[in-house]
């Protein structure tokens, strides 16, 4: 009985996926503030000319060096499981597999694209990476990437976070990161929102904002801006995760997955367990491929397909994606995660081509879910890992009613360890569902009016 | 360049190590209140009967049962690390390997043992498991193990840790396991307490006879105590860590260790590491072992070898061991971890043999160490785990003085995301470095004024 499948650093895929050229639909480009596409040059300011090379490059497989494979074996490869237990207490005769990316320093699937773009950024000559936070996860990532790769981490932190979770800017500052709460004193955006708000508890907008800032005004060319999920080098970067999978199936002679899950928010988890499985669909293998996302933040089950902002302030480039529009606050009683008002343009495309199929859940079935998972698999998993995990058993369930030996597969994205209240709240039984109304998202969606169709 | 060994489930090791037949002069037996050795019947209401076999046993191999082999096989073999961004940190020719039990779920060593404790407590008939907990992780490891095996597990938590670390009962909690604060109404000891001293921070002391009385009280029967340390069962249990880097070193070609290194509060984590290495030394290898303490309670470096309890209360039997005494508090002014009085007998017999030799540190230049490894190796490792890393680095540093090309090995026994308090203190200032005072350490020791001597 083997519990869970191990790699040797040597058996780690050597090349990352990009799902770009093998979509059925090619990918609108980005647009700027006129209207047209935006060209590499438009996004020198803000990231180095490499990733920028990776962002819009249409070969299927890109060479990962030899110094990012040394960086990435820190942690990975990651183990494979197989969810006897969790079987055992479903009854089900389904197979279920999950990629178990906690094993982390920071925890979760963060760092697989966090350190490679930190060492892009060192070999492109950058000495300072700015970024945005919320719940603080990224953050973390890449103030880690920074302690391996040698550059100086600055991290906004939406106000209200930082103030709620002291523990994540101790996380960072360990790390040599620096964390400050956002809006700040430092930029000129923050400047302005302080003088006309001085209690704003923080949006990731007004970070975003205030991390591009002072990466493009930078005057020593320096610094530059990261993104831990949305574009096509993150996503790219990602997929490691499941091109190990298929080493580690192959390994134990598994031939065929029939369901692959990954919760969605910005959509990076997910495509990195799921692109190197589309590439399969798209080559006529039958998966059933399953973004998750919460009902309370249904961008890709129920938003439209539009060109839209990355943030709330409107500083971004246009991407093509399902959107709720750049406005969109989700509800307090929701626990957090999985909250970004987009999702990754080549998850949209992937949706659009009937790649992948998206399903929202409501958070009390998502906690049920982890806490059954903590108590037969031992892994208390992160809040919006929960919706995978809750996928996944709804997925085990219906085998069982169809009497069918499916093969399930999700993704473990992170632990939930720095993330507790959340599971403290389910217990006394503080949260609720909500499922965003219509006329509420057609509110938020008015912020769209006026701009391009993809 | 290898930067973790693995091992797959099949190389895992099918035995434990047990020092007790091999320690040049064997350690003394437990003594009962009227000062006569213990026998196993007497720990029955206490232990199952095959945990006081193991407890007692002269086998130098006990074989690892396939269904406690499964459960291991949840999070191991655990990796072995090489240090090699430290070593060029530190400048240093000596090779640093760690061994990482940070990646269980609870994020330590711990369920090493409790997984087993509670399988052979659930095979024995027990229901029931009761455990004291201070800072959590003891009570987090076995309510992980509970829900695994499928024990009911109840925590007495010292009241004012409960109060400050919510979120370890959260974890406990999510795992199905009961915590509750200590002194609590529902034992003898608790209620005596409560009535004399109602705002009492309770006591791991307290803690103890509270978790040991309700479980001898039990009138079902099915109820037993369980410790996360010290005893001989517990020890043995942990000696899978350093069978496992035997192989692992085997694997990569490293044939000769110079220093193992383990932080040491009860002991079981640095016994785990270093007892299948102190076999090789009984057989005649050269290598440095060297149990690591703070120099705020300096067990191993300057306490008397005596007869003493192991909890406050006096309801344990008396153990061999160096103890600074039963009642010994130590000074707020430390962030945590390895405070205890004692230290288990067969690492005191070790250290009498010449086997080990002990070093107390300072607390701020351990967390100073702890920077510098989360910095480099990118893990942020628990307070107690950073006396490994301090001591690790000193030795590094004197092997850069020697131009030898050392091997150390030291055991990276957790993570400290759930203790990042502590780090926070160490940034701000708030530590500061306490050697107990000779004279302080008299009084302490006054306890063990009449009891026998080993």
């Amino acid at each position: 009985m083997q519990v869970k499948v191990v790699l040797n650093e040597d058996e780690m895929p050597r090349q990352w996926y990009n799902l770009a050229p093998d979509l059925p639909t090619p990918v609108p480009p980005p647009l700027g503030p006129d209207g047209k596409p935006i060209s590499p040059d438009m996004l020198a300011p803000v990231f180095p000319m490499n990733l920028i090379e990776q962002e819009v490059s249409q070969e299927r497989w890109i060479d990962i060096p030899e110094e990012v494979l040394a960086l990435l074996y820190r942690w990975r490869p990651t183990p494979l499981h197989r969810a006897y237990a969790l079987e055992k207490f479903l009854g089900t005769p389904a197979k279920i597999y999950y990629k178990n990316e906690s094993v982390s320093p920071p925890g979760s699937h963060k760092p697989n694209t966090a350190v490679v773009q930190a060492w892009y950024n060192k070999q492109f000559g950058i000495e300072k990476l700015t970024t945005e936070t919320g719940a603080g996860q990224w953050g973390s990532a890449l103030s880690f990437a920074g302690a391996l790769v040698g550059l100086e981490i600055k991290v906004y932190m939406v106000r209200i976070s930082f103030d709620q979770k002291p523990f994540r800017k101790i996380m960072m500052e360990t790390w040599g990161g620096k964390c400050i709460p956002s809006p700040s004193p430092y930029t000129k955006t923050g400047r302005k929102i302080l003088k006309e708000q001085p209690d704003t508890p923080g949006s990731l907008g007004i970070a975003i904002s205030e991390a591009i800032e002072e990466a493009v005004t930078d005057p020593s060319g320096k610094t530059r801006y990261s993104l831990g999920s949305v574009l096509n080098h993150v996503m790219l970067h990602q997929t490691i995760i499941g091109l190990e999978v298929k080493k580690q199936l192959e390994k134990i002679g598994e031939k065929k997955v029939d369901v692959v899950i990954g919760c969605a928010g910005g959509g990076s988890n997910f495509a990195g367990l799921a692109f190197p499985f589309m590439y399969d669909k798209i080559n006529g293998a039958e998966i059933d491929i399953i973004p998750v996302e919460p009902a309370s933040c249904p961008t890709m089950t129920r938003a439209p397909y539009v060109y839209d902002f990355g943030d709330t302030a409107e500083m971004t480039p246009l991407l093509p994606m399902h959107s709720l529009g750049h406005a969109f606050i989700p509800p307090p009683i929701h626990a957090g995660g999985l909250r970004y008002h987009g999702i990754a343009p080549l998850v949209s495309g992937a949706i659009n081509d009937g790649l992948a199929t998206p399903k929202a859940l409501h958070q009390l079935e998502c906690y049920e879910a982890a806490v059954t998972f903590a108590r037969t698999e031992g892994i208390i998993v992160a809040p919006e890992t929960s919706h995978a995990v809750a996928a996944a058993i709804q997925e085990a369930k219906k085998a069982k009613e169809e009497g069918k030996e499916k093969v399930i597969l999700f993704n473990l994205s992170g632990h939930g360890l720095m993330d507790l209240t959340g599971y403290q709240k389910y217990f006394e039984g503080e949260l609720q569902d909500y499922a965003l109304p219509d006329e509420e998202m057609q509110k938020f969606l008015k912020v769209l009016d006026g701009l391009p169709k993809p």
